[in-house]
């Protein structure tokens, strides 16, 4: 609108065919009109690339280019946008971007654990040749969290910010909550349904959580992704029991992305933690992601959508080929690479906070003596205790909930405890959060 | 970043010192490095106009040029944005944005009853002059649903928009809730808190929601700006009663404003409505403004901040002022002016839902069975009814709740059953919104 504007199409090549790469067909084509009026030109698919080209995916591809190598596809079709949706962190899909950017082409990319991992090494190169590399399918879906936090909050000194980012972990853990069924049991209906991978690993174990906040981590603090600054705990070992737990003291449990701006750094997070049903995370269910920012001048925000899905994923892809065909590139991380700083990272024994603690405990005299002792000895203090039943001599979950406490203290009371003879198995501990 | 960019500061002029005024020079002086980083140069004011230039402000004025008049400013002053803070839809605001852009200056403003009024041709002005007319910090405060609207989600058709959109209202009606107090005493009070004007009639008879949603409306379907398509309520008539009886029948009531595409045209409106508790606006409180919008790819997204004040406000003019730094200009609502088609509007009338309805009755024999036969007649059918005492000869609240109904009907239903004599006062409704 500036000036006079080409009103020649953006022409996009599509590598990766799955979910993504046929909704994002089908906004184009369902939506061209719309997107011309917003774009200020058309946006057009020149050319795509798959593993199987007779796979039937409800799109018609016979006007595009057919690649079978989308390597080749990045360096010679006719295209001024590569969108990368074969995922993975290294392999062909970082041979794409990479070969997209060298030849001069934009790219947008739903890979989040590409820039987990390359993300610094891409802006580089995309800084280099003034193109954009754009990712706003590659965290929390539908919500458009990237340009929040690039643009829209652009103004302030992120200090805290949480997340659910995971999809998969949130559908498990609502079911676990709304049927009182276990975990294993959960996961293997979700992978029937097709909400979760059949190696669930990267889901549940809190690995793309964790590639996201490193991302958002990078935008908020101006610092270089670094995905090892992340401690990460999935919910493999949250159980039922700690679910009822959770209810009866008036908490949900989330896995949540999380990252603080402390005294000794930047904590970066993903584990389960308690957070209050009056929180604003507390409500969000099922497939849904979330993301609360703290900003200092803006203060407390909340953005909430559909964390995946081809609809969503596809509006978020089409949104960043928006903004190549309007020519409003932005720094791939908010700022130039030149201008990200790596900080010290705080390490979560650093971390001052409430805990939930549930003890599986043989109830035999002495045994409350020996775990109050260990409290007391390490200056950790209870606020709660629930116990459930009371048969002498049988197995029974001692649930407590701590005050304000250094997780290394607890971690040193609780190492002592677990090593009575009384608990048969280790103690279990889940942070409380309140924001 | 896209080929070498120019490193000279963007120099910016401020209309109106007032809050956010102020809070926009802080937020330029304590954030200069980051907004430096984020805009591609540095973003630095050159002269400032208010009323009274000897007025305590708490920020340094000495480094700017004053002017007393700020359209003299708008056109003369060493600028390339003028940002208008003065508010109000004619007068100096206007003048200051159209004398800004006929200089060939952007425009960013807070203004959303200028936009309301004059959005289209300001629009049209500076789509002509090819200059960017920014208005981030009109809706919502903190929260970048412009941003979000006109950009994040702009492959998406939105199906419908629900927003607390007035922090003074949702604050008045929180503090009755949690108070049991009535409507004109809270009032009282948020007017000494400074919460409320001196006159406070913009906000409670909704005309400031209407305003924004006018906007909001433009950005999702692509019509022009127009405030008269809004049908407008505001909260004077509820009392302490319907507060009470919400809560009592799972409700919150909320002033909200809607949009929504219905077989006859866009439904525009602003009232104050019942939400299910479990509803996503139901938890927003006191100061807070949230917008939920139902893209058609992208599904449900929620946003929520802080709705005003210096410091959310200021945050928003300063996004604008780094996209407008980067040359990221986009069209003012989303697409061209001439894109913008007028689409009809669905009168309330057509509106097919359910409602609440509170009766004051003396309670004499046969009431009810006027009520009843005036609702059958119209095919009202009813859903629950409360009435709290029963003391016959006295006033006695009845509520009703009314299954899907088409409001045309329920009116005429109402308007019989307020002219029995046994109504002590007209029936009071409100609609009970599901989503």
């Amino acid at each position: 609108m500036n000036a006079p504007r080409s009103l020649s199409p953006l022409k996009v090549a599509i590598a990766g065919l799955g979910t993504v790469g046929a909704g994002t067909i089908r906004v184009l084509a369902d939506q061209a009109a719309l997107l011309t009026a917003r774009a200020g030109r058309p946006v057009v698919i020149s050319a795509v690339s798959a593993r199987d080209r007779a796979r039937e995916r409800g799109v018609d591809l016979s006007a595009f280019a057919w690649f079978d190598d989308p390597v080749e596809m990045a360096k010679r079709a006719e295209a001024d946008v590569v969108v990368e949706l074969i995922g993975g962190s290294e392999g062909p899909a970082k041979a794409v971007c990479e070969a997209a950017l060298g030849a001069g082409r934009h790219v947008v990319t739903a890979n989040k654990a590409l820039l987990a991992h390359h993300g610094v090494a891409l802006a580089q190169l995309a800084e280099e040749k003034g193109l954009g590399l754009f990712y706003e399918a590659a965290v929390a879906g539908g919500i458009p969290i990237i340009k929040a936090m690039r643009e829209g909050l652009a103004a302030n000194d992120i200090h805290s910010l949480h997340g659910i980012l995971n999809g998969t972990c949130n559908y498990i853990l609502t079911t676990m909550r709304e049927t009182g069924r276990d975990f294993e049991d959960v996961l293997s209906e979700a992978q029937e349904l097709g909400y979760a991978e059949a190696d669930p690993t990267f889901d549940i174990d809190g690995i793309d959580a964790a590639h996201k906040l490193a991302i958002l981590v990078s935008l908020a603090y101006r610092v270089p992704v670094d995905l090892d600054a992340v401690t990460i705990q999935g919910i493999r070992h949250i159980s039922a029991l700690d679910i009822d737990f959770a209810t009866e003291l008036g908490y949900r449990i989330k896995l949540l992305a999380m990252a603080h701006k402390g005294a000794g750094g930047i904590e970066q997070r993903v584990s389960p933690v308690m957070v209050r049903l009056d929180a604003p995370l507390a409500h969000v269910e099922g497939v849904y992601n979330a993301v609360v920012t703290e900003g200092d001048f803006v203060g407390r925000n909340v953005f909430e959508g559909r964390g995946a899905g081809a609809g969503p994923t596809a509006s978020a892809v089409v949104a960043d080929l928006i903004d190549i065909a309007r020519g409003n590139i932005t720094p791939v991380f908010g700022v130039p690479v030149g201008a990200l700083k790596a900080q010290p990272v705080e390490a979560p024994d650093g971390h001052v906070g409430r805990y939930y603690v549930r003890l599986m405990v043989v109830d035999r005299p002495g045994v409350f003596a020996e775990v109050a002792a260990a409290l007391r000895d390490e200056k950790v203090s209870m606020e709660t205790i629930v116990q459930r039943a009371r048969d002498p001599g049988e197995t029974v979950p001692v649930v407590m909930t701590l005050h304000d406490t250094e997780e290394g203290a607890m971690v040193r009371a609780l190492d002592r405890i677990g090593a009575s003879d009384a608990m048969v198995e280790p103690p279990r501990v889940i942070r409380i959060e309140t924001f």
